[in-house]
């Protein structure tokens, strides 16, 4: 069985109810805490083996990646992280230099970011290290969390920073697109977002799902990261199979109007990359122009784990 | 290097300010999320071959007993659990079935609390079961959330039903103490609480260090469950032993002034015993009555992950 399918499953047998505005399926559940103000919550695991090796990387980089991660989700409805609460699960015997390394990374960027860190849970045991991290985030008012549901007809599909070969080296060291998502949501009007954390197919597929919508991408407008390229040379697939494909990548995907893209890409707001890579339309499906100017119906793929 | 002794390094690190009343160190994070409206989190795991065996149990008890963890937090608030996050990492290949009915398990518990399931993770390697769900509880107005640094010479120390034994049975089959602690806060003015889940001995402890106070234990008080009875015939140590000592009660022990206690027992408000089994007093440290009337230090002995 599929994560994927099963989260649906799960999802379906879970209604949520006011004062929940957003449940299971976003980047973040929105609750109406109280008098119109707005939570928004997410909850990340990564897992040795899984997200991470902990022979091939230092404590501080996996205490960083957790709270990252999570982090990243918050910056997907475009909020901004406030409490965090974090799990973790040790080998026997791992050591306390270990442990502290781990909880330092987790702090750096936690302070970074203005987020106290409340609560968690450590428990040991015959298993791999892993680290679950829980973040509660506001909507600064008048500011509203960006849902993935939001995509319209005609809107201009625009991602963040570049794509694909994370593996290399990203993964383990990247930079929540906060600033970003806060920005885009404070001074545009942003209709979709998500943080391209299963590879852009997938995440952009969350969005037309949500969205109940179809889009078309241009594949000589992907921006393709170097690592990519290198990482093809590897694996010997094509570096835009890479961008599109690979997970972690930790970028934003979001979907404007055709007006609000010329603003954006005017006023050019940030010091990373924003490139629109395609388009949304009513006819459902997710297809891809190749470089030919050919359409053709492409299947998200990319990085899912099965249970 | 001792969990406790991990999780004390942490809160050192990490000073909580406004709005957060109360961080690391009690059964439950405080923040005042918005004018004067509490909220109350915590967040637990629990993970195969140290707080159940999953050859040895059903996927539903492992789905209950994962959410139960965190709401036995939140009844030692004296709160009322909302809204839970389910984080789960599955070996792989543990199929379909056994994770729909592990939902499922927890699913039925959060439906009788009137808890909404608003988001969570799914992660899958070769790792054990192991399951973490966060809890966002309210504190109804005008109540307070109930500390465990509340504790004040002269109080009495009280407990809810029968100690020790819980590895027999009770530790999979609990029923968190919700409706007791919720009715505790209403209805009467409680200085301290904590829930048992590390043993009698050590979560009495937390509370002694939390309130900067000490305590005096009535060994012949001791309300001894079956469970320790039975279980002591197969450890060869006594009865009272493991009452003081085993985890996974998830009894609820607290604090009240003397004439508060007698109301409490007067109107015997629940269907479970509550027995008075000692005193807070000024002298530092956790002594114990033994059934000769002779005051003995004793050590807070019970069950601590080593990492």
């Amino acid at each position: 069985m599929g994560e994927l399918d099963f989260i649906k499953w799960i999802r379906r047998s879970t209604r949520c109810k006011k004062p929940v505005l957003v449940g299971i399926g976003d980047d973040c559940a929105v609750i109406d805490a109280s008098r119109n103000q707005l939570q928004v919550i997410t909850t990340d695991t990564i897992l040795d083996g899984t997200h991470f090796d902990r022979l091939k990387c230092t404590a501080r980089q996996i205490g960083r990646k957790s709270i990252n991660c999570s982090i990243s989700d918050i910056a997907a409805m475009g909020c901004k992280p406030a409490y965090a609460l974090v799990s973790i699960n040790f080998p026997t015997k791992i050591g306390g230099r270990f442990c502290k390394e781990l909880f330092r990374g987790i702090k750096e960027v936690s302070d970074r970011y203005n987020t106290q860190i409340i609560g968690g849970d450590v428990v040991s045991g015959n298993c791999p290290l892993s680290i679950n991290v829980t973040i509660i985030g506001t909507s600064p008012e008048p500011l509203k969390p960006i849902k993935r549901s939001g995509a319209r007809p005609g809107d201009v599909i625009m991602v963040t920073g570049t794509l694909g070969g994370s593996i290399l080296r990203k993964h383990l060291d990247f930079e929540p697109r906060l600033l970003e998502g806060m920005t885009l949501n404070k001074d545009f009007c942003i209709h979709s977002m998500i943080d391209i954390s299963d590879g852009l197919l997938i995440d952009l597929n969350h969005i037309l799902e949500e969205s109940d919508i179809g889009a078309v991408i241009d594949e000589k407008q992907i921006p393709i990261s170097l690592d990519a390229y290198k990482f093809s040379k590897l694996t010997g697939k094509a570096p835009i199979f890479h961008a599109l494909s690979d997970g972690e990548d930790y970028e934003l995907l979001f979907t404007v109007s055709k007006n609000e893209a010329k603003n954006i890409l005017k006023s050019n707001p940030f010091s990373i990359p924003l490139t629109p890579i395609g388009y949304i339309q009513r006819r459902k499906g997710l297809f891809i122009k190749d470089i030919t100017g050919k359409e053709r119906p492409i299947k998200p793929a990319g990085y899912e784990h099965q249970i």
